[in-house]
């Protein structure tokens, strides 16, 4: 007797082999998937509480979003299409010090759960500021996900005074690491520009004394690598190296202006890198090198970014933009192939994470992180490669069931948990009464 | 007495000041737009024979797809991630020799429409063989169309000797011309070095003869430019204008290996482009030098391209990739705003088939084709500036109705017109009958 039976689907495991099963279904009990298998429909199914038929969609791994600011969705579109310090310094940061408040960031944290959830995200891994106050209700709405309580260098909402950054951080990772096994701490450092050599190590250091995964922004922009080349004589990935921050428990964000000396750094340490395609190309950062990252054994995951330069948590346009990007760049179609990219948004994800053991794959043993996806759309047929509709035509909107841990979260693109109605009228009230009077 | 009133939504009208009414009615009768105005809500609306709530929606005009290949749906993500060469000669070409013929052209050229219209697109510009087949077929799912028989100096479906070439396509485009005003033909060259010069010049007369628009890809790799310098001395855009075939009756689809010369040629010529940036980034074509387009004066839409090198019809993605990747391209974040990709999506697109007298803003006067978003998913939520959703944000799927020349081909979601079931199961009869064999 299982709890859940999904059946009638295209399975994409994601595991080793990259198995798919064209007619298959799989079981799951206690949050644990049990069992997957080809089922041609002829024989009877096991008994269990639920039959859950995925009408001839695709039964995947949940997507892993390996990098958001989840309280800017608030902020989404607010300003674009300004250079970047004009964009930061006129728009983000005044409108983050006016109206980030503890009230504020469990509303915008709300939202993009709302938003990944119903778009197939099942895990996410987030850094910003007074995540003590959001992280019980990001566990409320059913997601996976680590959250990095932010370390700057400067004032930041919650961390008046910078002196106390890495305390509240070790504070809040020490505090939360109980919380459960679906919700993590974690330390998110802005960036090596905006954090001293001296925040950086007590910073990783508290991570690893925690078991925490350590994040941070680094070589988003040309700039940034010119400053560290000016000030610390290295590039941001060899100043780190030198400082003993690159670890496999280190998650370093965008990584556009590496060299191949950087590359190399990153690949002998096996950090993790994910890559924020989309972002990157907005603010006009730059692309950064994810084929030679991948030639290089680098595990490399994708990511939207916050809201506020993005202006989504659509992991399926990350998926499109990654598989597109770096061939136009290069000018050669057969970079970033959909499985890989595929790899990147599910099993590679976790593995950036550190969740591969848990999450990323359809296996007996792991977690019950998955989603059905409804192909019967237009833009979907015919299909010849699934991989090839869920990189390339795919969106959030073909997603139909969504369960996390053995708990459904989406059934029939509605959410489970979360209230949409009353959240959509708090944010309406929240913005009419704050950042709309601007 | 009007026969459609719609109300209650944020009327972005794309007029000349592109003007905005955030809370605004249009009044529709006989397939023209009437009247466009504020309104509040308080007063008592004018009669008609229905009213339409948009329910805080956005309001705004049909996108223009300005450049497609109808059929091509049936080969949707049949190989991908390849070299052009070998994913032309080993799978598309293949593909269609066997594949293409009077029966699955209407199919494809229906479940293209059938994505188009559910995906708010009312206007699109074809180019493809076995036109006549499907010219009424389209006709008949409501949308608006400019279809273009294609001329190649190569056996083609439906034209197996190439000397017939351009009568087929003047027989065609004469046969046709007075089908309706809303489905015109259309002369289609595949490009400057598939089409001999006799083949050009005739072709381009048949347009020009009948008042049709000649539709030609053009400089779309860098392979085509350096066999053009090659064989004529000159860049693709400069072997066109001389051979007098650059006017404003003129569509060039690509122009990706465009030169300054090259580019104030077309601006003087009053020609017309239309751009692809995601095909152009998926088939490692190149990115075309769009903003200096824009600045020398030249009306630029924008185009899906075929199914097969996309792999959708979706116009939000093409805009939101259009957006981002000049911007990332020349590092420059102030690149294609919003509002200037919007444009391209709608007015401009519009003026670059020669149909913005009809279609492409909500003005008095102009054809009854818009569409109405739904704009309270999570993902669009808070809204500070409608376009900015619209370009970085909304997607097929946030698309509830669809008015084309006064008919609506959508309602809450659902297609009016197209039997989506029916066509469903015709289109996997014929892929399992013959491409699925393979």
């Amino acid at each position: 007797m299982f709890d859940t039976i999904v059946y009638n689907g295209t399975i994409l495991t994601m595991d080793q082999r990259f198995s798919t099963i064209t007619k298959g279904a799989m079981a799951v009990h206690q949050g644990e998937i049990k069992q997957v298998w080809e089922y041609s429909g002829k024989s009877v199914l096991p008994e269990a509480k639920e039959h859950i038929d995925a009408q001839g969609g695709i039964i995947m791994p949940g997507l892993v979003n390996g990098h958001t600011h989840l309280p800017m969705t608030l902020f989404r579109g607010l300003a674009d299409d300004l250079p970047l310090s004009q964009w930061l310094n006129d728009h983000i940061f005044p409108a983050e010090a006016q109206h980030v408040n503890p009230k504020s960031v469990v509303l915008g944290a709300r939202l993009a759960c709302a938003e990944m959830l119903l778009g197939g995200i099942t895990t996410c891994c987030d850094g910003y500021f007074l995540v003590a106050h959001f992280i019980e209700e990001v566990a409320n709405t059913g997601i996976r996900a680590i959250l990095g309580q932010g370390v700057i260098d400067y004032p930041a909402p919650g961390v008046p005074d910078p002196a106390l950054n890495v305390t509240v951080a070790r504070n809040f990772a020490e505090k939360w690491r109980s919380l459960s096994g679906r919700v993590q701490p974690s330390i998110f450092c802005h960036s090596p520009y905006t954090c001293s050599a001296q925040t950086l190590t007590a910073a990783k250091k508290a991570a690893t004394d925690l078991g925490a995964v350590f994040q941070i922004h680094v070589a988003e922009t040309e700039a940034e690598r010119d400053q560290m080349l000016a000030r610390q004589g290295s590039t941001p990935v060899q100043y780190l190296d030198r400082l003993g921050i690159l670890d496999p428990q280190t998650l370093l964000i965008h990584a556009v202006w590496l060299d191949a000396r950087d590359i190399d750094i990153v690949a002998r340490s096996k950090a993790r890198v994910i890559h924020c395609p989309q972002s990157n190309m907005k603010l006009a950062s730059g692309v950064a090198p994810v084929p030679d990252m991948l030639a290089a054994g680098i595990c490399v995951g994708l990511g939207t970014d916050g809201s506020a330069s993005n202006n989504d948590l659509d992991l399926w346009a990350e998926m499109d933009s990654a598989a597109k990007l770096h061939k136009v760049h290069r000018l050669d179609p057969t970079l970033m192939a959909a499985d890989t990219v595929l790899h990147m948004a599910t099993i590679q994800g976790a593995r950036a994470l550190g969740l591969d053991h848990q999450i990323g794959s359809l296996e007996p043993g792991k977690r019950a992180d998955f989603i059905v996806l409804n192909m019967d759309q237009p833009h979907l047929i015919p299909m010849y490669h699934p991989s090839s509709h869920l990189v390339y035509a795919a969106g959030p909107a073909d997603v139909r069931h969504v369960m996390i841990d053995g708990q459904w979260v989406v059934q029939n693109g509605q959410l489970q948990i979360l209230d949409m109605a009353k959240l959509r009228e708090e944010i309406n009230a929240f913005i009419t009464g704050s950042i709309g009077r601007r």
